[in-house]
């Protein structure tokens, strides 16, 4: 039986990891890595720099493939995620197949909480449930970027007994603010979704690079921010190559 | 100047605590520990066998105090909690005075992530507006039960490209489950508001005392686990004295 790790890495900051992931980081044979073009580069370096850091003991292997690619800006969403999903299953059972021996632990580092956006559960889930490599395989949570967010900011996540929404720009541009719930958190947003809302009520608590050296944070209320973020962000992008950024949206009580 | 760390230590399982929350436990001269009663206990001997295992350093007090207590059944809910929270401000800023001498770091160590239905935040950020007692803070965020819950079931908190709702027993119970949302994270539930749903396209993930020796999972359609959980739910707490759990109720793709 082979064993795989999916193990929580915190979404930048290298001491986001927990005492479990480190612990577990050291029980590893064989390390999968993605590589996922020019980029996504610094997200590998990260994932390298925390085995350096916290991997003591010296019996590791990386082991390092392309990451299946993806059409961005898909007609059919659904339809498209859902066949990068697939080969990226492909791609999974063959590298725990060829690399992976009967007994030993591999395991895929996953940005931030694995259990958030991130695809990695449910592709492990398909390649375990095709039987064509027999595996088991254990979920370390993490840090989210979520959380980075907020305790960058000295906020809750939600107000007092209130109910919180996490959302994606794609989905906040297309379904707006909603109605109910009075705090939204929007991940993966590449187009300043935010700057389509025009509510006077609504403060907004940014955070680009949350937890690295490079972390921008901004606040204020949305009709302030909405002129300044898209400028700043833009320059950040084009300076670093790539960006990852969220944001919380709150209603000010009424 | 005194420093407050705000440190998320996991909701359970001591090694889901982060490295930068180890490290700043080894900064802090004044833990502030606030006892809420028997039946919370054993939450309180969590947080000192935390402290046993993780800081190195022998210099650090731990200061006792008996939290403010609140109406758990309150016919007014925002105003109970509002005044509640005015008396544990109270509470900390006497603390803070009287226990943390200038340039001392003092923290204290909240459940879980501390952004996520605590208002430790909010209350000490109260505390240093009202100018009293000079001091800055930070927040070190955790993994949260949220991300307990569903690494324990081995599931992604999201379906693909989808909106999460997480939201409190009380508001489920109150809204139902929303038309707009697939997936709803309950907290704060001594209810089981879900067994009021009754919705076959619904399944439910739920945990007790996740990532304790106590850990309960069980998942399900919620037609079938709304008749089991209840009772199993009912003779933990009993057993235990007290129970702690949360739940993802999830719509199938229809
Ligand atoms: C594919 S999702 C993965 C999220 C990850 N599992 C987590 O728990 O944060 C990537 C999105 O997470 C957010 N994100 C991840 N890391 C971030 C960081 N360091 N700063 C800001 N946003 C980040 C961004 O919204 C980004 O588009
Ligand atoms: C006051 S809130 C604090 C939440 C905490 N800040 C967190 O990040 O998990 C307490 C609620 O969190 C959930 N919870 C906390 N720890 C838990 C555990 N170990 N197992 C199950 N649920 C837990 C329960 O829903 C409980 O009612």
């Amino acid at each position: 039986m082979r064993t795989i790790h999916l193990i929580g890495i915190g979404a930048g900051d290298p001491e986001h990891i927990t005492v479990q992931a480190v612990n577990r980081l050291n029980e590893v044979d064989v390390f999968f890595l993605l590589d996922k073009g020019d980029a996504k580069k610094d997200l590998v370096d990260a994932r390298l720099a925390i085995l350096e850091r916290y991997v003591a003991q010296p019996r590791y292997r990386v082991v390092r493939a392309v990451d299946a690619d993806r059409d961005r800006t898909p007609a059919n969403y659904r339809e498209t995620v859902a066949e990068w999903h697939g080969r990226r299953a492909d791609l999974y059972e063959g590298l725990f197949r060829d690399e992976l021996r009967d007994g030993q632990v591999g395991a895929v580092l996953c940005w931030g909480d694995p259990t958030l956006y991130d695809n990695t559960i449910a592709v492990i889930e398909d390649v375990r449930r095709r039987g064509h490599v027999e595996f088991d395989y254990t979920v370390v949570p993490g840090v989210s970027s979520v959380s980075a967010l907020v305790a960058a900011h000295r906020i809750s996540l939600n107000q007092i007994g209130a109910p919180v929404l996490v959302t994606t720009g794609r989905r906040l541009a297309a379904d707006g603010f909603p109605d109910d719930v009075d705090d939204v958190v929007v991940m993966l947003d590449a187009h300043c979704a935010f700057t389509g809302l025009d509510d006077p009520d609504l403060d907004l608590y940014w955070g680009a690079y949350l937890g690295t050296p490079d972390e921008l944070i901004a606040a204020g209320p949305l009709t302030e921010v909405a002129k300044t973020i898209p400028p700043l962000r833009e320059q950040a992008r084009e300076r670093k190559g790539w960006i990852m950024d969220t944001y919380l949206l709150r209603r000010r009580k009424r």
